[in-house]
């Protein structure tokens, strides 16, 4: 996406014009102030007579027209429209109009506008022919005239530049370029004919409308909720997410198209291959940056990036998702993040994600190249697909993180989630990748002394566990799992998994023996500080006692799956009497695991057995239980009356925390303030209070987080109802 | 495609190991000699004894297997085969096998091979299970013992280590690494298993093992013939194309996939976002590297840009596709050149060309941002395609000509020719976009002095007006339109329209008034040097007399279309009779336009006329012809034998060539050579003869091709059969 610096000398033979790929806002004006007819090459302007028309302001009328276009939250002094419903501007002429009178509206956008391209746009008001925006009188008064004007539903997103035309004899005057005429046109989720039309009113409100979220985390079985500060409206965001577009030499002729607009900021959120805005860091040092868990929302990653033009360090997928669901949002897009628990990632093209066991059954860690995220998020947006078959229209799933490089760029979809569940895989884009992601098989495989691989054991129901998003105007987890897939063995199912495989996603048909034994690992939830207990219990469903061989291994891993440290390995012969279950226990001490834990909470366990002639493995995760941040609100809660916030916090553990960051932040009421701690002290508090204005009436959050060097993030949040 | 250096630090907590992109050929050993089974690992090598079994050496049998597989062309030491076909090794021990002996072969590539990506293959010969290639033990003569191996038909395509590993008790003896034993493996067009298997044997001999080809240039109705050497079996080449694969970091684990290989293949063809090969220049300097029209063909570019790592300097569309067809027969995959006749370009994702006119009836030239190549090369593969539903494989058209970004990355494809004859655009990848370069209607319009446009013409049949490609074992084209669209008007074509315009791929809807009148250009062929006669033809088919407002634009244009100068207007009224047909003459002398042509040689004429009532335009390319060089051969066309070639030309025109360069070329015959001229002074002749031992039998072919500076690119060749 960068292409060389002297591509258009080199493409002297290929482009009349170089393709505008910048919205950047000037003051150059477009026209000289008055412009002779290509016919008449040589006219001057007529001297100024007082019956000749001339424009004295031109008034876009933010008052009249935000409300109706449900845009007054954003904080720009510029009138911000969506496409394909009309906006009114009152133009206040020198004295009535005339029948007589011509006079054209001009909407510019991008350099070198053309009306081919759609960057140059000529709204009329009379019979003369002007296109492709209508226009229409609404009424005057006195010298003020009222004009309707209705973008196309397929209008260019971004920043235009207004121009007043009065036709004059042999040529055209103009009125002056004028940065507060200048409006936004974003896309309209409330227009039928626009591609991101959504029906229902409730889902417009929270996939366009809400600038506060939350996303899941944790494990299926212990979900986690992570409050996130979309911040769409907030100050500069919209310029920001334009500020990507332009970075990402997008063609402006190309923004009003919702595929490319969708795909291009896939690619662009993450700063693999095109600079794009977030770096990508899930190592356990982020001292060159802020560590991803550190980030209360996307606002100030976005205003950074738009200020510096350099990518923002760091983020993992939950800031992936954060800042891209705010940039499709703050363009009109609706758009959700969603939660994939149990996710097979990076994985080879196929339905297979390897897990390999050395012969003594402990796990092969350099064969096993697959691995299997705790969870993952990515987004979704709902757009009509044009350019696919009818019927696969709705949510699509998208995707920023850096995993694989999809067809060479490292992003994902726009993705059918209708075609996902169909297994129609073939559609565009990367259903094929997605589909994976949710539908892999878990193959236990044996490497023999001899490098041979034999799959033992296949798990069909581990991958895509549960999918969550958050709900309709509340904080808690929706389960969209069956909009990704069929229950698992239904007829459905097996036709999808047909399909999927017979457009080349190959998955695994090991024959295996039928198996009387099986395995579960158990471990209730524990805090982080305390003894770990783990239960493994076998079931033999065989009329004959079976001893197995077994070894079960603990780890701290990454969220990714990926070890991040080696805890305890415990290989032992158990017995289990036919038709009967039996346990054997684990236990690792505090002492054990907390110095290797690192800025990680989520330990692994895997038990693999071998009987005489059958063999069998289990997977479990448990996360370790942390404490919340207290916030506390005092004072009115009232639009720009002061209120203040109190977040406070006592140290439960037996070890200091070191270099804590603790920042707090809320959409429409704080932008983020950050304080540091080098220290606290076992069982020492700390408390932070700070004053605030509340910029906008409603619901409205303030989420805390904490971030310590030694210490996974601690989170908090409050809530408050906002009075206008 | 160049994640930044850093990329693994940041991922340490994502992958187990960096995925290996590489398949560079090292002399490390990739195990111990003595390997101690997993189960025993302190063991060690037992001491040796004469009863142990030892490899004492391998032959990789070329003689024997690449007649089979058809690879005996290349020219390299090592063995190449085609997957999904047994080939035999010989391996010799040190005494007969006996029943107890085991021993597996093993074939490795790229960095940290292992089973579950397929790049580490065990090949059993007895009971115990090995896999994917299988190896059966097909004779024995003595100590030494021929194994036939079969890659499975989705085998990695690359340079595979070979090593024979022998089970000592404890552990495993191996041979030692020699590159004298790598194998290469290849797609496989005689394999029906393989994706991209070619039922027919004629085929496959002109699509995949013929190393010489004809490109079609020039204009529809002016076809010229560019003889281009692919060069595939050249020494280096190969090895080239590998060195490609891992230039793009394309995984190991993805050389098998045929999607993901042509994809891959045309981003990396030309250097835009990734350092690929050739570097693109439609300009008239180019000073900083050869011209386009200089190169004979592929074998420089590819073996320069092994060399230096640095794309090479530069091509037009023909390069491209002549060097990504030696890329892609090289590997095995069918594959050929097209042509497509008039192709629409850089258009704004819809099925308009946009051609605008001011109100004069002459080119806009500011406002007109499309453009009509006379002609644009590409490339076709034939491929399974397993990722689409049925019915859709066969020809793929795929571009490494950097037009458009195809999803981000500069390439196109593979799209199937299918899918575009029936309208199915939606299909991966980039049918949309070969759609509209053959469908696209030309819109002609006025742009009026308020700045709107309107449609006054619409062309239907223009684009795509012919696709040639080289027919099976001659040179003359063959045209395949047919292959990519139903005939214009037909119920067929009016269903694909249909159903693409329901894609999105937005069509000219405009109600055009009924004409009467209609226009025609016409020019005979005439030589660069001498005067043009452009006769427009008016006919009126109504009842009463017409008068015309009308204007003539001449132009040399690059072969985009794009105006290179400026040549003449001709603004004339004309009265054309009812039910007549009435002309225009415009003449061009030689002194107007000889001076203006630079390299190029391709004069381009609009009419644009405007009646009473209706308005009417045409366009016409006239190619100006150019004289051959002059190729003879001489001496006993025989392997091995010494020949002459003498390559001769008298400058016919009456100004002096500057800066001649003189290239010559054959594919088993000639490495190109190179003799510059300063220059050639009017009706002064050259004559260069050079030996030359022809390296391979059958049909050969000697290009030669001279690039001036002041004059397009003149050529030859010479046709010879050599016999063994």
């Amino acid at each position: 996406m960068s292409p060389s610096k002297n591509k258009f000398d080199h493409h002297k033979g290929r482009f009349v014009e170089k393709v505008s790929t910048s919205n950047r806002v000037g003051l150059e004006e477009d026209f000289p102030e008055f412009e002779a007819f290509p016919d008449a090459p040589t006219a001057r302007a007529p001297a100024p007579a007082a019956a000749s028309l001339s424009v004295l302001k031109v008034n876009m009328g933010q008052q009249i027209n935000e409300p109706q276009h449900r845009t007054g939250f954003y904080d720009t002094p510029n009138l911000v429209v969506r496409r394909g419903q009309e906006f009114l501007v009152k133009v206040t002429f020198n004295r009535p109009l005339a029948q007589s009178d011509d006079f054209q509206l001009e909407f510019l956008i991008g350099k070198g506008p053309t009306p081919t391209r759609g960057s140059l746009v000529v709204v009329t008001f009379n019979s003369r022919v002007g296109g492709p925006w209508s226009g229409r009188i609404v009424g005057s008064q006195g010298v003020t005239v009222a004009l309707g004007i209705t973008p196309t539903p397929n209008a260019i997103v971004g920043r235009y530049r207004t121009y007043v035309a009065v036709v004059m004899g042999t040529g055209m005057l103009r009125t002056k370029r004028n940065a507060a005429t200048d409006l936004y046109v974003l896309f309209n989720a409330w227009c039928k004919d626009d591609d991101v039309f959504l029906p229902n009113e409730a889902e417009r409100n929270e996939y366009v409308l809400n600038d506060h979220g939350v996303m899941y985390q944790g494990s299926y079985d212990d979900v986690n909720f992570k409050d996130w500060v979309y911040g769409q409206f907030e100050r500069g965001v919209l310029d920001a997410c334009i500020y990507i577009l332009d970075a990402a030499n997008t063609p402006i002729g190309d923004r009003g198209d919702i595929i490319k607009m969708v795909r291009m900021g896939a690619a662009m959120i993450n700063s693999q291959d095109d600079n794009g805005v977030c770096v990508g860091n899930w190592s356990d040092n982020f001292s060159m940056g802020r560590s991803p868990t550190s980030w209360t929302g996307s606002v100030e990653i976005l205003l950074q990036y738009a200020q510096t033009g350099v990518p923002v360090s760091f983020a993992q997928c939950w800031v992936f998702a954060g800042v891209f669901n705010t940039f499709l949002r703050a363009l009109g897009i609706p758009a959700r993040t969603i939660t994939n628990f149990n996710s097979a990632h990076d994985s080879n093209g196929n339905l297979k994600t390897d897990l390999i066991f050395l012969p003594d059954g402990s796990p092969d860690t350099v064969n096993t190249r697959d691995s299997i995220w705790n969870y993952h998020c990515w987004n979704e947006v709902f757009i009509r697909r044009y350019d696919l078959p009818p019927g696969l229209g709705g949510w699509q799933a998208v995707d920023a993180t850096p995993q694989e490089t999809s067809d060479g760029y490292y992003r994902c979809g726009p993705a059918s989630i209708i075609s996902i569940k169909e297994g129609l895989i073939y559609h565009s884009y990367d259903a094929r990748f997605v589909f994976s992601e949710v539908n892999s098989d878990i193959i236990f495989s044996k490497r023999d002394r001899y490098g041979t691989l034999t799959p033992y054991r296949v798990e069909r129901d581990y991958i895509g566990r549960a999918i969550y998003t958050k709900s309709l105007g509340s904080d808690s987890p929706v389960n969209i799992t069956q909009t990704y897939k069929y229950p698992i063995g239904s007829a459905e199912d097996h036709r999808t998994m047909a399909r999927a495989d017979e457009y080349g996603l190959e998955r695994d048909q090991s024959e295996l023996p039928e198996t009387t034994l099986s395995v579960f690992i158990n471990a209730s939830q524990v805090n982080l500080g305390k003894d770990v207990i783990v239960q493994v219990d076998f079931l033999n469903q065989s009329n004959v006692p079976t001893t197995i061989q077994a070894n079960l291994t603990g780890s701290v891993i990454f969220y990714t799956g990926i070890r991040a440290s080696y805890l305890k390995n415990h290989n032992f012969t158990i017995t289990v009497p036919a038709n009967q279950r039996k346990s054997e226990m684990m236990k690792i001490t505090a002492a054990e695991y907390v110095h290797l834990l690192g800025t990680q909470r989520c330990l692994h366990f895997v038990v693999s057995g071998q009987a005489e002639d059958e063999a069998v493995a289990a997977i479990k995760v448990l996360m370790l239980q942390i404490p919340t941040l207290t916030v506390t609100l005092s004072g009115v809660p009232k639009v720009q009356q002061e209120m203040f916030a109190k977040v406070t916090f006592t140290n439960p553990f037996n070890f200091a925390l070191q270099a804590c960051s603790l920042s707090m932040e809320g959409a429409g009421v704080m932008r983020e303030k950050t304080r540091f701690y080098r220290v606290i002290e076992p069982q020492t508090s700390i408390s932070w209070k700070e004053s605030f204005n509340p910029q906008r009436a409603g619901k409205r959050c303030l989420v805390a987080v904490m971030d310590c060097s030694n210490l996974c993030e601690l989170r908090g949040v409050a809530r408050v109802h906002v009075t206008p």
